[in-house]
């Protein structure tokens, strides 16, 4: 022990200004904490105030010397840091204290410092000899409890199912041979349409609870039993289903309902062409209305025009098949007509050719296919007449009169789907990240050669940066896609562009995440993470077509960005939108003028935690790529550019708005969702989450708001900054968070997340 | 016709002047490219040419009116464009000008103005009613010109080669089961092997041709046929052979290494365990000499100390063990030894215990396994001893002194094989562009409504973004890789830590650019792009784990900065290097003031596309990393951190300096080398390349340009303007671009690239 030059009242703080000046994050709300608990010590006396104030001044560090003694201090009394204090530091500062003086009360101004500070040891425990190895993780927050509030409103239904998995049929294995693959995910689709999981979107009296919020719930615990299942199950449920209960009437329902729910009637979902994927209106199959007959012919025209990559095309005995409907000679648009494929010894009818697609990349357990007709004849009835129907006389009619909006309508009741593919994902993203941190709590590798054990990889910067915005990012995506579910199954909107326009732009960005989230773990993992065994290849290989499917992302953004377009020309429909563009354009530089420099270079932590400063940073970047978008298109089409030409132009800017709608939705949502939270912790942490999430993305987008002039440079580093040291503070809580999405001990099955 | 309100000079230049303002990317080079022309037309009077020159003013476009005019004038000629005319534009014009005044002669300036501007069809087609649909590709330069630039010095081996690989043991299929397809690939690497093809690194006198820089390019080639050839090819070949090769000594060579280079002895490289993959140091398995015996026991200790991952492991006779060699009681750090794996019928031989790894995400037809040693005797002189040696005495000796040293030394000299992997992941890159563009400017999909034709997705700016910035980044990867290859293969140069360094970048780099480039390519591709039998799909698993294997990119990263670092150290060592990095603080900011705002803002087209602005921006990002990096551990040392911790402290940093450094590096390397290309219009095309890689990742790192106020928001924008323009330009020259690439017909088997 070296001789102490300080009162005991100033020894006690001594280990927090170490701390504190051992790193140079001293914002505002630091110094001011600190500032406050010594002017509310009622055992310093002035002198002893003073001193430890002019420690807090940010531009005068204090002297090297001086820091260098706080550090002798400290060693040589040969206190160590216990981590599993409840407030270790404030431990260690009183029992330093007491090392100089044995009958010192403990200053419980410290505690309140350390709570405020909101500093974890995981922060400052290098700087000082560690009692024992720190544990891996804090139980500050239950697991259970973030669970709960994950599941929402679906805890019965979740919990019932959980428990339904943990079964020989559902364990996960190794099966390379796609008949053998095929044929365990088939009887898994039974058993699940069996026990009712099927039909619980449809209505009761086809066997359903009506309870698509639900629905969605399960099918994302589907992902982590295999990606096979949960889009076979999507199809055959979903979409053949789907297409029966959305676009047929009561006739259609009371016929194949019940048997498609049950996975009695095996359906497939006919829609995409070798030569049509995105452009779904461009489709070739004909289904042509033969009135001497009284029946459809379905056609396959010419060579590309056949159906490709229909899941389920192998077992199916029936199909949605969607064709351009031709009555009377006039094309009334694309329609879906069911079509049967195979009878009941399963071959195929008569002027039906169907055949495999082969080996994928992923989802191998799937039975994708593709099919040709050749004059198939069904009858009128089978014609899913929703939308538009064939009358008795043999005319066409529909309630809706414009075929563009016919369309759109019936591809709209199928945006349910694409809600279930980003669920899908994202359940893909939390069973990567739950092995990824169980294995980097375990996982040691390099040390400082003085320490006996090497360093758990969770504990490396690298490491935090890489994963914990991602676990932030999920929780936040999980809220929203719980929102979007209820918003598009509530009834009383019977209106849902909306809703669609918002999915399209969720569908894309969550599913990139996850896909971005699952090569992060792949890469965490190391070698271990390339293994089958360990869960994460499978995940990568069956999540990455989630991208492409029930919508290419790229073509679903631009769809989201002229959706904000269109939103955007109605706002102000009524001024006239050219000087609605001029007064937008002088509002927008006003409020950037104003912001400037002050807003701009706002970088302390109170601002920079501040979801109003997320919100507005959002909301602003949304608005003004809007703004310039509309602009250069009415620049292009003023100049006689056709408008295709002109939104052709403007490609890559309409795909940046629909990312920054699509981000800015989410937070939005999902702040609206946690502020619900009656448990002050967990809204707290939900909060921080959201703060990480937010600053995460202004982070990735640093350059877009830099160019605007809407932040700093310094402010722009401080983001930065803050980034990185929210990944810190959450390190101790990571098991615990991705423990919180709830996945089942026994679909949790590589042997590296043990 | 409508009636012309120009003269005829006048008229022929209003086809220009529509193109030029229907885009707003009038640049300071366009405005004299043009002015000149009109300057230098003998043709037109003075009063024409001021009125032309009036059209020229930025601030001042043209009225919309007058727009309008020219719009018509040219539409209501019924003058179309021929994108197939050399001169497609001037070509225009002058037709124009005929339609007005018969016996007109052609305006020569025109030709030149459309030369100068530099400016392609596909960039003003929308503007014209065109002739005949315009061509997918141009013909402008010849692939097979492309492909000898980068076959470089080993025409004959790589054109000898790719004939070779024309027969059916090479063709691709899918082979699910792992016996299976590992047999196969045994085969082809002992055809290989036979051939000669597997000893081409080492020396005359062992079957070789001591050609490593030709031995790489024969590897790349291997990744078109399959990943897996690749990986068991390199282990053989390059790790097994290699390690006996630069490790072993001429007992060594003259004993194993002919039968190594011909596949007759199979063997693997034991390297990494269970418990430690990059901290190889840490290895646990121990080689204890016992001078009784006069031989090396090889031993795994405990749990998690087995070998693993080891490719070729259940083909093996064979290993090269790397051990603690443990003389005298002493631990002499890590050696590799020589251990017989199994006997004559392939039993494992008695200590020996080797498992499968089982299946993985991709490279299935390579054998890992893992590989337990208990108490295994070998003869002393398995040690391969270039680096340590135990003599006759029984004592151990190294010319090397320091353990330290010595360690990387022999890890040095495996460099070789990191840069074979970086090649071999841009070999995939390439393999999957050739596909996608194919695809893409075969595949259509969506139109106008009044086209009959949908679009080539090719046409589409997404698209082009998408891919255009990775195929010139793969070239100027292609010749940095070549470049570095011969460096370390010039035994001109002992000293191999700078390319030691460099390589380790560049393989981070490069095998994350691969992947993600892979990654495009399947999503570009949509659901064809799935389908294993389209190729992507099996790059896309092999590719991925080269991120990880020859050294974990994150971890190869950090050791590329600290190399850095340590080399900014040396730099200044005689001066002190607190006060050089006071010095060097005060000139970067001094160079960073007297740059803004005149360089900050600089946009026009001259500056953005010189090559001097790049290096200057690179170079800039480099030094000022490191600098700050210094400083920053500089000032935790100073506070009395541990180096280790300052180090951790750092790590994001490290990691940022080290992709930086890497970006530099591979740009300077590219500009050196293209610089030597005799004909000037292939050097143009390798410089436009050049300028798309360089300003692509100056807008992938942008966000930190415009933090340091090296860029403005402006010219930030203005970059991103030049990529999406140069990705355009670009346009129709893919195909070429990518059969340059060279990969042969036979290797090139997916459908949707036919």
């Amino acid at each position: 022990m070296i001789p102490l030059k300080y009162s005991i009242g100033i020894l006690q703080y001594i280990p927090f200004f170490y701390v504190i000046w051992s790193d140079d994050l001293l914002s505002v709300s630091e110094i001011s904490v600190v500032k406050n608990a010594i002017g509310e010590d009622l055992s310093l006396n002035t002198g002893e105030k003073k001193q430890l104030e002019g420690w807090l001044i940010r531009e005068k560090s204090p002297s090297e010397q001086e820091f260098k003694y706080w550090k002798q201090l400290i060693s040589t009394s040969g206190i160590k840091l216990v981590e599993s204090d409840t407030y270790p530091l404030s431990s260690l500062s009183q029992r330093l204290g007491n090392a100089y003086c044995e009958d010192c009360d403990f200053n419980n101004q410290l505690k309140h410092i350390e709570i405020n500070l909101g500093i974890q040891p995981n922060h400052y425990n290098h700087l000082f000899d560690v009692e024992v190895v720190h544990k891996k993780s804090s139980n500050h927050y239950n697991a259970k409890k973030l669970d709960a509030i994950l599941k929402g409103g679906h805890v019965k239904e979740v919990d019932t199912f959980r428990v339904f998995l943990d079964q020989p049929n559902f364990a996960w294995d190794v099966v390379r041979d796609k008949s053998e693959f095929r044929n365990k995910v088939l009887q898994q689709v039974q058993l699940l349409g069996q026990e009712g999981y099927g039909a619980m979107g449809y209505e009761k009296v086809y066997g359903g609870t009506n309870n698509m919020p639900a629905y969605a719930a399960i099918f994302e615990h589907l992902m982590f039993v295999d990606g096979s299942l949960a889009v076979k199950f999507g199809v055959q449920f979903g979409l053949f289903g789907g297409s029966i209960q959305k676009l047929g009437t009561k006739k259609h329902h009371d016929k194949y309902l019940k048997a498609a729910g049950e996975a009695q009637l095996l359906g497939c979902f006919a829609m995409t062409e070798t030569g049509h994927g995105s452009n779904v209106r461009g489709i070739k199959t004909t289904a042509t209305y033969d009135s001497g007959s009284d029946s459809i012919v379905i056609h396959t025209p010419g060579k590309n025009d056949n159906k490709e990559y229909i899941g389920n095309a192998l077992h199916s005995k029936m199909a949605s098949v969607f064709a351009q409907l031709i009555v009377n000679g006039k094309n009334e648009g694309v329609h879906a007509i069911l079509v049967p494929l195979r009878d009941e010894n399963h071959q195929e009818l008569e002027g039906i050719t169907i055949k495999d697609n082969g080996y994928k990349l992923g989802l191998n357990g799937v039975d994708n296919g593709k099919i040709w007709f050749d004059q198939v004849r069904v009858p009128r009835a089978n014609l899913l007449d929703k939308y538009g129907e064939i009358n008795d006389d043999g005319t066409y009619s529909s309630h809706i009169k414009n075929p563009n909006k016919r369309f759109f309508t019936m591809l709209g009741t199928l945006v349910g789907g694409r809600i279930c593919v980003a669920r899908g994902a994202l359940g893909g993203a939390k069973m990567a990240l739950s092995i990824a941190i169980k294995y980097a709590l375990n996982r040691r590798q390099f040390n400082d050669n003085v320490k006996i054990q090497e360093d758990l990889i969770m504990d490396y910067p690298t490491h935090q940066l890489r994963l914990t915005p991602a676990v932030a990012s999920t929780y936040v995506y999980h809220f929203v896609l719980e929102e979007m579910m209820q918003r598009y199954s509530d009834d009383a909107v019977p209106d849902k562009r909306q809703v669609e326009t918002q999915v399209a732009g969720l569908k894309s960005v969550i599913t990139w995440f996850a896909n971005q989230t699952i090569q992060e773990c792949r890469e965490a993992c190391g070698g271990k993470g390339y293994l089958l065994e360990n869960r994460i290849a499978d995940l990568k290989g069956d999540v990455d077509i989630f991208t492409t499917f029930e919508g290419d992302n790229t073509v679903l953004l631009q769809l989201a960005a002229k959706g904000v377009l269109s939103d955007f020309k109605a706002e102000f429909n009524s001024a006239g939108f050219t000087s609605v563009l001029k007064l937008l354009g002088s509002q927008l530089a006003d409020k950037l003028s104003t912001l400037n420099p002050i807003y701009a270079n706002k970088v302390d932590s109170e601002h920079l935690y501040n979801l109003k400063f997320h919100q507005h940073a959002f909301d602003y970047r949304t608005r003004r790529l809007t703004y310039t978008l509309a602009m250069r298109i009415r620049n292009y089409i003023k100049k006689g550019i056709p408008s295709y030409q002109a939104f052709l132009k403007v490609q890559t800017h309409l795909v940046t708005l629909g990312k920054a709608y699509s981000i800015e939705l989410a937070y939005q949502v999902f702040t609206a969702q946690y502020e619900k939270e009656s448990d002050e912790t967990y809204k707290a942490l939900l909060e921080k989450l959201g703060t990480l999430f937010a600053l995460h993305h202004m982070r990735e987008d640093a350059q877009w708001f830099l160019e605007q002039g809407y932040i700093s440079g310094t402010k722009s580093k401080a983001i930065r900054q803050r980034v990185e040291r929210l990944s810190t503070e959450l390190r101790p809580h990571l098991e615990v968070l991705v423990d919180g999405f709830g996945i089942p001990k026994h679909c949790l099955s590589a042997p590296i997340a043990q």
